[in-house]
């Protein structure tokens, strides 16, 4: 177990499901007894995921690596000390974003330090995150802005499936505008790079197309004939092992059949629909281009059923396994940023 | 077998994949010998599609119902006459449109006089059938006309998901200004009264939304809070069972669960995504809305392999086994328009 990596574990919001998927995965899936893991949280919080669970363990804080003895059965806890109350669960709360703020940011410092080798993230609340005072919109603003990482870069995994996005949080009317020689230019290179960086040897990376059948000839759009066949075919002159535009419809499946080892979706609900559908509940989320691996669910704070023991661990354990599987790899790789 | 239903498939495109998947579905998956078929084609494509794949059986010409006699392991062929060649595979070809006009429009008829009681078609070639002299663009149009139905909808079904669609065939950055609420108001009750015709008891349809995560009140687009809401708003006020709008990423997971009974999805592959990512080869597609039903292979003719006997015939036996199942329901339902 020596050998292992020390993963990073931050709860989210402490009102959300966060802390109980994150208890569940460590105490019911053993994760705890498997792995070398340490929770960023406040005790008080993590008190009241045992309430809700059911389950138990004991408790070691620790402040620095020479307290860690994963011999043992204890959670490790970095306690962020933030929050010593009870919590409201399912609510908007300045404090729990105060605390996700604190123990979010102690986790980065941890990895930049390597005092943990990877960090695996619950769910946060935006808005409560606001009210905290954070001056960082959401976890990968926070990493990013940390890290001092200008590319950082968020990759699904599902079954064989491994998706990037270049574009995210925009609408969809914004997309076709949205989508440039330039974006694409630089995309191709650092999504193969990062598919290197998971281990895999020449991967082969796919785009996919914006319009139904790939615009069909210009017949349904014309960004594939403009702009992303010309962007495809430049990278593929410079060396890229690049495929595309691949029509939607096909490029996800012909992917996770192994004839792509990567794809490039060119809008979020392209490539989420993909992985989710494919599988809900075991699609984890990489943010690429750090000096560390981030490893995170794909869902949210599900207020509606937090501390309610209703809620999926599933997601949680897949993301702390991507991390113990993938963090040491990243953190060696030479072209890591 | 004599309650069975008959059921018309045309074999599409002469010079595509279409006649070799029709031969093994009937022959190598013996759907032949369990249904009671119909084949509208050419007597020489059929020769050359037993040669392409190895297979054999004898053909019994057909004119009318007093012909039929499945008893026998006798293919039930409607020659269409106008091949008695060899075809080039995998080129664009004046008479194989002809063909599919010809065999296409004579399943149509068929079914009409209610010889057939569904039709099951293999994919065409739109530009041969445009050099085939048809005024027809494709299948849809094809059976919209000959039927005179308007409102001919499609729907994929896969696995437990039914999906429609409300636009298809338009770029995607034409999508949002596409979307009405007179088209929404207008697809609801048609999409819960095919989910009725299919059999499923106050069935609840879910429209998808269009923007990531549903647009976040606004932040990632207006469509849901302008269009999308105040038209599920009315369709709930009338009565009608419809929930939304649900974020793509979520919707067809939980529609696959069993949650919702079909998903109205907002574009072409917003709902071609989910479905064909889930099963590449089992998703079939209905067309609802007509006298009768028609299913389809949800692929197209796959010139790049034609005549090799590379092709998956999956799809076309679903869409078989769909036209045997929900056939006979859909042409008794008093709803059916």
């Amino acid at each position: 177990m020596n050998d292992q990596p020390v993963i990073g574990i931050t709860v989210g919001d402490p009102a959300g499901i966060g802390p109980e998927i994150v208890i569940k995965a460590l105490i019911k899936h053993h994760l705890n007894d498997k792995y070398r893991l340490v929770v960023f949280a406040d005790h008080a919080v993590i008190d009241q995921a045992f309430f809700h669970t059911g389950l138990y363990a004991d408790i070691r804080e620790v402040r620095k690596p020479d307290d860690f003895h994963f011999q043992s059965a204890d959670i490790h806890l970095m306690n962020c000390g933030i929050i010593d109350h009870h919590v409201q669960m399912g609510q908007i709360n300045a404090d729990c974003g105060n605390s996700v703020l604190s123990h979010v940011s102690s986790a980065i410092e941890w990895a930049l330090k390597g005092w943990v080798d990877a960090v695996a993230t619950a769910p946060l609340q935006k808005e409560s995150l606001q009210q905290g005072g954070s001056p960082y919109l959401d976890h990968t603003a926070m990493f990013k802005a940390l890290t001092k990482s200008n590319d950082a870069t968020t990759l699904f995994m599902v079954d064989q499936l491994r998706v990037f996005f270049l574009t995210r949080h925009i609408p969809l009317r914004d997309v076709a505008d949205a989508i440039t020689d330039h974006m694409l230019s630089d995309a191709i290179p650092r999504c193969l790079l990062y598919l290197s960086q998971l281990g895999l040897t020449n991967p082969v990376l796919a785009v996919a197309a914006l319009n139904p059948h790939g615009g069909e000839d210009g017949l349904f759009g014309t960004e594939e004939r403009n702009t992303i066949i010309p962007a495809i075919k430049k990278a593929k002159s410079a060396g890229y092992r690049v495929e595309g535009p691949i029509p939607g419809d096909s490029v996800f499946h012909l992917a996770n059949e192994g004839r792509y080892d990567g794809v490039l979706s060119l809008y979020h609900d392209q490539g989420h629909i993909a992985a989710k559908t494919l599988d809900f509940y075991r699609t984890v989320s990489l943010t690429m281009g750090l000096p560390f691996l981030r490893t995170s669910v794909d869902h949210g704070t599900a207020f509606n059923i937090a501390g309610q023991n209703k809620a999926n661990e599933t997601s949680m354990i897949e993301a702390i396994h991507a991390a113990v599987l993938y963090g040491p790899i990243i953190k060696n790789s030479p072209d890591s940023s």
